[in-house]
């Protein structure tokens, strides 16, 4: 028998490559057994999920009588929080069962739990070395013209006020990824537009960003940013927020060299929603009473609607019809509030690498961010004593920050984020499957799982 | 005899409106002479300058005969910062001479200076109380075309969001004048132009405007605007940058409503501008060595830059020529530098009214204003040495403040200023000559005189 109902939706989500180890209790097995079962698993599975017989190392010389003998396996479902294989062997008249079982809470499959089979037979599920998603086929997608917009980037960032361009490239040569014009490109080469228009106005996107988070900077009174020092710790205040100004301003005359007036709406339109979006986070920041649903409708004008509206202007200048467009959008908007809730997760993950961004920085300043938000709508009475007094700025120490990542830990805040985030990065996905497949999606599909993914 | 080479040029606007008391001595004066004589002075003179008979109240009682008799003013020049009258007398066979002079310094003509004729004459020069220009043509003017973009800046300024409201208000119902969306409804007043888009526009004028002073106001660490409390020490400096980009975006889609190209391109060129400007006088901040020059390159951006764009997208939107379109442009930017000329002057009075803005902020700021730069360049090096510890912010007290207010009085660096501006002023008069002669071309002209002669 093959597998008819391997494996759930939940469960293709969740499990990474792997391959089942089937082995026999002493008594019965022979090698000729291994070899003819072996490359059997996994055979009839989707594509990169389930490993083929060619990364059964083990099994490679046995592969040619494969199709001799009956071992299936016959369901894995994620329920609980835990995957559950089960395999059985229909074997010389006889049946035989086992299973193994990973938690889905570990995110990386332990190697090697093991489920033994009452009737002599195990199945040992080791997982492979998981091929992360990557930002990889994005960047090769959209190297050739980011090279035209970082020209432009640089060319327009001039200024004959010397402090301008040096405080401009401080955070425009800062090491950030330029996701957003990356955005546009990949949006363009998704829609087959030959044009070179977009390189404009994703330098006017990357623009409006910095500008952004320049304002950010002397807004929160950040002292790193992408792990150097930021703008306003070594410019001042006064210049960061000035110098802000000059590349909205820049932004807005590059759209109007473009000419676009739809495009102009966008990015305008856009622009007002980022600062209502900030200024709704300050209003909530110390507000230990914000909801989630508050929270989401932040992030989607601050972080989203900029992804949304770089994504769009590809469609625009391509001339699509208004399906394609919206459909951008919807795959701007929602990689954008997975990027966003990601950023938030990472902020509180105990297992997050060393990144650029301060670990704690949000803690710090009050802000209401999903992490938190969970942790204090599912914590005990005293618990939620703690996030008020530490949401009001009166707990903000290292033990207190500990304590919060802690608190955040036991009850899976940040998982539970990052679950949202891959909701938000699989609504994205399927956006833009009304597009024919390509090289494009496939990079823009992997760098919305790249964005859930990323620990940093 | 009547003069025929009265007044010459510079006196013509140095002069207010006087009269001319002549007096006879005793031993030859008769009534009779007297009321036959005095209504002569000032016929034949410039409207608005020198007084018609009807306002020589003394002499009204005698002005039926006033075609006799031969007094004449034979000449008024300024020179060496006086003024001179000579007068003259042919009466009876004999010819008399006397003068009066009043010091051009003094601005406000001292009462009665008195010249004594060498045979018997006496000419005395009386300041009659000037009529000062106003902005009250302007306001008057535009006053229906501002209901309308007052309408559409109280609608704009709204969101869902109650802090942006609640801050972008306290600066717009704060007390301003209105005077840059005031150009854009008098420039199409001038050009002729029957539609409303210049509605939205001059709201976006004015949202730029109020984006830039809440972002000074972080810049400069202002503690008052327009005689109230800064927004930045009411709501702080987060949501002051944060709402300033929120009404910039704003002013780009009211522009992007409006859907000219043109005006976007001019309205974005000149917001690149003031930034780079306020980003120029940042880095000439604490600079003593800064140059008169450069001052007018800073001014010119940071604030003649949108007064120039602002009165030149009202020629656009009425599709004028090119030579109109620059004409408006040259009002504009002329009447912007005069603006901030007198801004800075005012600074530093000592003869200055009452206003909002704290005197001696530019002081304490160490800005490198023209009052500054002109006091610093004629002082002596002992003086310079005062300058330079201010500048550097070493000397900052109040009595600095007034040391320094008494080293700009000894220079003359505040009227050196003022004569500076008048010089641009007249510049923005002369530039809209092209326009035929109307209502709103004179209320432009005295809104370029009243930018000048205000003490406020």
């Amino acid at each position: 028998m093959v597998a008819d109902h391997f494996l759930d939706h939940e469960a293709d989500e969740f499990l990474p490559e792997f391959r089942v180890e089937i082995g026999f209790l002493r008594q019965f097995a022979q090698a000729g057994d291994l070899a003819l079962l072996t490359p059997r698993i996994g055979r009839g599975q989707r594509m990169g999920r389930f490993v083929g017989p060619d990364r059964l190392g083990d099994a490679e010389p046995f592969g040619q009588d494969m199709d001799q003998g009956g071992v299936d396996i016959v369901d894995a479902a994620a329920k609980g929080g835990q995957l559950r294989v089960g395999c059985g062997l229909g074997h010389r008249g006889h049946a035989y069962h086992g299973g193994g079982a990973v938690s889905k809470r570990s995110r990386v499959l332990p190697s090697g739990p093991r489920g033994r089979m009452a009737a002599g037979m195990t199945a040992d599920i080791v997982p492979l070395p998981r091929k992360r998603p990557t930002l990889d086929p994005m960047l090769a997608l959209t190297a050739p013209g980011m090279n035209s917009v970082n020209a432009v980037i640089l060319d327009r960032m001039q200024s004959e006020i010397p402090l301008i361009p040096a405080l401009a490239g401080h955070l425009i040569s800062g090491g950030g990824k330029r996701l957003r014009p990356m955005l546009t490109l990949a949006g363009a080469e998704l829609v087959g537009y030959q044009g070179t228009r977009h390189h404009k106005l994703a330098a006017a996107v990357e623009f409006i960003h910095t500008a952004t988070l320049l304002h950010d900077d002397v807004v929160d009174g950040s002292e790193l940013r992408r792990g150097k020092a930021a703008a306003n710790i070594i410019f001042g205040n006064p210049a960061t927020v000035l110098v802000g100004d000059f590349l909205f301003s820049r932004a807005f005359e590059l759209m109007t060299e473009d000419g676009s007036l739809k495009v102009l709406k966008i990015l305008s339109s856009a622009s007002a929603i980022i600062a209502e979006g900030e200024v709704s986070q300050l209003t909530a920041q110390r507000q230990i009473g914000t909801s989630e649903e508050r929270y989401l409708s932040i992030i989607g004008a601050k972080t989203a609607a900029l992804f949304a509206a770089a994504s769009r202007i590809a469609a625009v200048v391509a001339e699509c019809d208004e399906p394609q467009e919206q459909a951008l959008e919807a795959y701007g908007r929602n990689l954008g509030i997975a990027f966003q809730l990601v950023d938030d997760a990472i902020d509180y993950d105990s297992d997050a690498a060393e990144m650029g961004k301060d670990q704690g920085d949000d803690f710090r300043e009050g802000k209401m961010t999903l992490p938190v938000i969970l942790a204090y709508a599912r914590g005990t009475e005293e618990e939620r004593k703690f996030w008020q007094l530490a949401i009001a700025g009166h707990r903000s120490s290292e033990d207190d920050l500990a304590e919060a990542i802690r608190l955040i830990g036991k009850y899976d805040a940040v998982e539970a984020t990052r679950e949202r985030a891959r909701h938000y990065a699989q609504r994205a996905i399927d956006a833009i499957s009304i597009f024919p497949d390509s090289k494009a999606r496939a990079a823009m599909a992997e760098a919305a799982q790249f964005a859930v993914a990323r620990g940093y």
